[in-house]
């Protein structure tokens, strides 16, 4: 019987779903004032709670199941992560950076409660994303502890934050593979690679094997945005390297994922060729 | 020899200084492209290293040497927290929110690098803090899982940012003592509250000892914001009430900072007095 990616991706995101819905703060029973301060707690939600992907998260519960792992160890760090991408989405499309007054069919954060508070929404994601691997009972302290450190490592000035200032500083100036490849790395790379990493972190995997997932989402991360490289005309001169690099990428990726048994490497071996064919059908 | 405050505040600082200027991120040695992308690393010293007073990190090492440890257990806990104080000014300056064009004699980061990148910074400060926190090999990992977990709790939704969005939201409103001293709570008390207990955390200290130093520095941050409410016009009709709780937090404070014996809770206590002084002195 081969394995169904379809049903697998949406299986996990219903499964992301709800993790998330569990984890998001609520309103403190004790409050004096407003109950929800400037309906941030709703805000929230409603960055979180939309219909996103969770492509990161269906990468942590994959890592963690390729390591040996029950999916629902991963929880926390399939949410953590999750919030991290959801707060930098709000916080790149305010004015000041992207400027963009709708995503996924919705008004953006700032837009729906104003520009104060999709700042402060984005500094509550961010710090619930550490509040929710600290509360993770499941785990031990010292995977909890190596959870925090390398999604802090790949969310910070040497991962995310920093490749969207090397993107907002270079912009055009990306003119060579090596450079696309080292934003695409950081920007994107980042967090898919802490995804993994915290996947086969609460799987109790050892340092070699957290080591080669984590490996794994930075080549799948920057081979995803490779896939966008090849459909974009502005990218045109870079075209031709990113489709090699895509492809080569797909292979290394595959080929960790099988090192991991068929049963248990699968889904992380489907989601490396579905990236590739993504790219390879837009491309040609 | 009675216990000289001003030396204290005076060699504290100069120790957190240092610690702070040992744990800001460095250049990658192996980036392809710039090697400060944005100018970020560079933006986040700017925004840290300006001669801020440190109180939170003279909270921390005060708090740490209440309960038993060595200052130096405490140096982690201390930047991470004013880490967290330093990115809420960056995000608060904002065009956004307080619109503040200077901040102790210099420009502000937004008018010193730009609006995006002081939005990254302060992003990057905020992951880098919880970086930190996860580095501290001198703690052991429970420790660590302890402190990220308390620094994040007042940091986030309902500790600091949720008392900035309440604060946003209510403004003029704030009309009675329970509401503005609930504000104080979170917006000042968390972090201090955070700094006590990452202190006491270091030390090593029992559950019950980190609770009381928690509460200890909950009180002294509402006690802290009432000491400037005595000397606000804005707060006039408020000013009688917050005089009055004033004076009772500091008896609470310094009754609790004693409870550790002379020499290890003297500068504890000292430090209470100095607030409660400061609101006497500008009060009458």
């Amino acid at each position: 019987m081969s394995f169904d990616f379809d049903a697998f991706v949406a299986e996990t995101k219903r499964w992301a779903d709800d993790a998330l819905a569990q984890r998001l703060p609520r309103d403190k029973a004790d409050a004096v004032g407003a109950a929800d301060p400037g309906r941030l707690i709703e805000a929230m939600g409603y960055a979180v709670l939309d219909g996103g992907k969770r492509m990161r998260p269906i990468v942590a519960a994959a890592a963690c199941v390729a390591a040996g792992g029950e999916r629902e160890a991963a929880a926390a760090g399939a949410c953590a992560v999750e919030l991290i991408h959801a707060y930098s989405l709000v916080h790149d499309d305010l004015p000041a950076m992207d400027d963009d007054a709708e995503r996924r069919g919705k008004p953006t954060v700032h837009v729906a409660f104003g520009e104060a508070n999709a700042i402060l929404v984005g500094d509550a994601l961010l710090t619930h994303a550490f509040a929710i691997l600290a509360a993770e009972t499941r785990l031990d302290p010292a995977a909890r502890v190596a959870s925090v450190a390398v999604l802090a490592r790949h969310a910070g000035v040497h991962g995310m934050v920093g490749g969207q200032a090397r993107d907002l500083a270079l912009g055009q100036a990306i003119d060579r593979i090596e450079l696309l490849e080292e934003v695409h790395a950081e920007k994107t790379g980042g967090l898919y690679a802490a995804a993994a990493a915290l996947g086969a972190i609460a799987a109790g995997a050892d340092e070699a094997t957290v080591a080669r997932l984590e490996r794994w989402g930075l080549d799948f991360g920057i081979a995803f945005q490779h896939a966008d490289d090849v459909l974009d005309d502005e990218q045109e001169p870079l075209r031709e390297a990113a489709a090699r690099r895509l492809a080569e990428l797909e292979e290394s990726c595959v080929a960790t994922a099988e090192s991991f048994g068929p049963e248990r490497g699968g889904p992380l071996a489907a989601i490396a060729r579905w990236v590739a064919a993504r790219g390879r059908a837009v491309g040609g």
